[in-house]
C-alpha cells in the first residue's frame, strides 16, 4: 500500500512513523527504555524554578536543542506569592495532558479524525494532612476527577473507547492510580 | 513578643502568617478543604494545553487574577514535535517543586536560613508498557529518584531533617508513592 501526504497525517501524527516506531521497538524491545530528568533550583518561599532538558532513550542521550522551565509557587492564601501553578496543579495537568497525548495518538491509529478534546481536572485534598494538623488526614489528593470532551469523526463508543484505551496505557495515570518507588536523599552543607 | 520586619521574613516566607494560618486552620478544619482545577485543550498531535486559575478554599472560590498555561508534548523520538516537556517530566517537576516548596516553608518555621536547594529527580520507565508491546510493563515510572543539594545555617543534621519532613508532608509524594482515586469520563458525540 503506498500512502499519500494526506493519509500519513493524521490528527497531527505521522501515522506512518508512529506505526514505525512501534515496529522498531518490537524488533529491539530495549530501545523502550527511557530516563526522564527535572533539575530544579529553589527561588524563595515556595517558589522554585523546574529545568527539563536531555533524557535518555532509544539506548542513547537525547539532547534537545532547548530546555523548559517549568515554575511553581503557592498562592497568597498558602503563604506564596502566587507567581505560578501550585506543585498539585501542576500533577493535575500532567494527567490531563499524558490522557490527551495518547488519544491524539490512539485515534490516529485507529482512523478516527478528531475536532475537539477538552478536559476538566478537578483533585480534592484536606490541607490538614500537609499541614501537620491531622494523622488521619493524608498528604494528597483523595479524588481526582478527569471529564473529557471528545468530537470526532466516529461512533460515540469508538470515541468513548479511544478514552478508554488512554487511559488503560496512560504512564500518568498509572503512576498516580498505582503508586511507584520514589527515593529521596540529600547531599547536605551547613553554609 | 514582637517580631520586627527582619525576623518576620524569613527565606522569602512570611513566618509570622505561616503560623497565623495553622493556627487558623486548628480553629476551624473545614478551611483546609481545597479543590484545584485544571483546564486542558488538545492542539494536535500529542501537544495540548493546560489552563490554571481558580481553586476552592477556605471556604469559598478563589479566584486568581490571573491563569497559568501548561504546555505538554512528546519529543520527535517518541512521535510528537517537542513543543514543550512529555506529561511524565512534568509529574517529575511537580514532584521536586513540592519537596522544595516544603523545604522553604519548614526551614523558615524551624529558623534555618537556606542559601541554597538544588535537586535532581530522574524517573526510570519502559515503554514497552504504554506502547501496549508488553502486558508485563507497567505503563508508568518503575523508580522515581530526587537528589537534593541543601545549603543553609544549620548543621547538616537539621537540614537533612528538614528534607525528611518535607518528603513526610508532601502532597504530590503521598500521591505517587500511594496512589489516589482517580476516575474519567467521556462527553463522546460524532461530529
Amino acid at each position: 500500500m503506498t500512502m499519500t501526504e494526506s493519509n500519513r497525517m493524521r490528527n497531527g501524527v505521522d501515522v506512518t512513523t508512529l506505526f514505525a516506531t512501534l515496529d522498531a521497538v518490537k524488533a529491539q524491545p530495549e530501545a523502550a527504555q527511557f530516563q526522564f530528568r527535572v533539575k530544579n533550583r529553589w527561588v524563595s518561599g515556595t517558589h522554585s524554578m523546574g529545568t527539563i532538558s536531555s533524557f535518555y532513550g532509544v539506548g542513547t542521550e537525547q539532547a534537545r536543542d532547548k530546555s523548559f522551565v517549568v515554575e511553581a509557587d503557592h498562592p497568597e492564601v498558602l503563604v506564596g506569592n502566587d507567581k505560578a501553578p501550585t506543585p498539585a496543579e501542576h500533577l493535575l495537568a500532567a494527567l490531563a495532558a499524558c490522557l490527551t497525548a495518547g488519544i491524539g495518538n490512539i485515534s490516529a491509529a485507529r482512523g478516527v479524525e478528531l475536532t475537539e478534546v477538552e478536559s476538566t481536572i478537578e483533585g480534592d485534598i484536606d490541607l490538614n494532612g500537609i499541614l501537620g494538623l491531622s494523622d488521619e488526614v493524608r498528604n494528597g489528593f483523595d479524588n481526582i476527577r478527569v471529564n473529557f470532551k471528545i468530537r470526532g469523526n466516529a461512533p460515540e463508543e469508538k470515541l468513548r473507547e479511544i478514552v478508554e484505551q488512554s487511559r488503560a496505557r496512560s504512564a500518568v495515570f498509572d503512576v498516580l492510580t498505582n503508586g511507584t518507588n520514589v527515593s529521596v536523599s540529600a547531599d547536605a552543607t551547613s553554609a
